[in-house]
């Protein structure tokens, strides 16, 4: 058990009807695949604190040291209550990155960031352009960078030597299908791997 | 100016039509309250790489350097096309809490995130109780922590020492208003001073 890394899995899952479940079923695969997973806080973690406001700081408190004893995360990025990935995930993703562990990150849409702005969220405009950039009609720029979400989550995937899994899953949105999740598995393992 | 704290003002403002014009105003407040402040990467960065997507890893890589170099980080989290921050400014939050460095939020609503997540983005109902928790028709939990927005970005400022500041102004939305801009400003210079 000593040798195995330990994952941080990160994502909204604990929303879900099913959480319980989901997030165990997750913990089984990470440990099919040879890694320790750190059970979601909220799952684990006792209402404590007077008012939701402690009980809910006692949930990032406990994540955060969590993600300090992880050696890498992978990340449930799928659009959650919008058209970009939790806040609370992407969070995450930028404190595991900072500490210059590896980050991995799924979502079960192959739609890009591009497309669910310009489709989802701006309903097929109008846009206009302005110099070298494309408006929406509330002023603000689209941007196109060809990628799955927001720039800074794409890089640190990359740099951190880690792999974004964007796939198209039949259920899609966040729910209980584990396609994507598992080739997120797949792609840490070969990395882990590759490192011996 | 060797001993000013380095700011990195963090926020989706780069998209706005006077983009240049508003991160100007705030680099120009931070240096008028004593911080030297990291001029925003997309502001400055040369176009670079041969693609949209060499372009915008090179905009991750200059936000990430640039980072690395500041002491603290003041964070625009205005609800940014949905209810919540803008997923690449919560990213950066994350790193340089993992950093621990000060993190000092704000908002232009006072409205806290149950309250847009029920009334905006679930348009007041229904929802139902099951056991302990609510859900909206989607079968989500609805939390309420009577936070600001995602649990991990309130916890992780107060826990970092720092401030998130929401406030109601008249512009609302990411815009050029700046009043709730120069609280987390004072909240910021308050607790460098209290260190000296």
């Amino acid at each position: 058990m000593s040798g195995r890394k330990r994952v941080y899995l990160a994502g909204p899952e604990v929303f879900l009807r099913n959480a319980s479940e989901v997030m165990a079923r997750k913990g089984q695969m990470a440990l099919d695949f040879g890694f320790e997973p750190s059970t979601l806080a909220e799952d684990g973690v006792k209402l404590s604190g007077n008012t939701p406001h402690e009980f809910g700081m006692s949930i990032g408190v406990a994540n955060e040291t969590m993600m300090d004893a992880s050696d890498f995360i992978i990340a449930n990025l799928t659009p959650f209550r919008g058209i970009s990935a939790d806040v609370g995930t992407a969070f995450e993703v930028g404190y595991m990155r900072a500490q210059g562990k590896p980050c991995f990150g799924y979502t079960n849409t192959d739609r890009d960031y591009y497309t669910r702005l310009t489709v989802d969220y701006y309903s097929g405009g109008p846009f206009e352009e302005d110099g070298d950039v494309i408006r929406a009609r509330d002023g603000l720029m689209i941007e196109n960078h060809t990628m799955i979400d927001n720039l800074m989550l794409d890089t640190a995937i990359i740099l951190s030597g880690g792999s974004f899994v964007a796939k198209e899953v039949s259920g899609q949105g966040v729910d209980d299908e584990l396609s994507a999740y598992h080739d997120a598995l797949v792609a840490a393992r070969a990395f882990f791997d590759a490192q011996k």
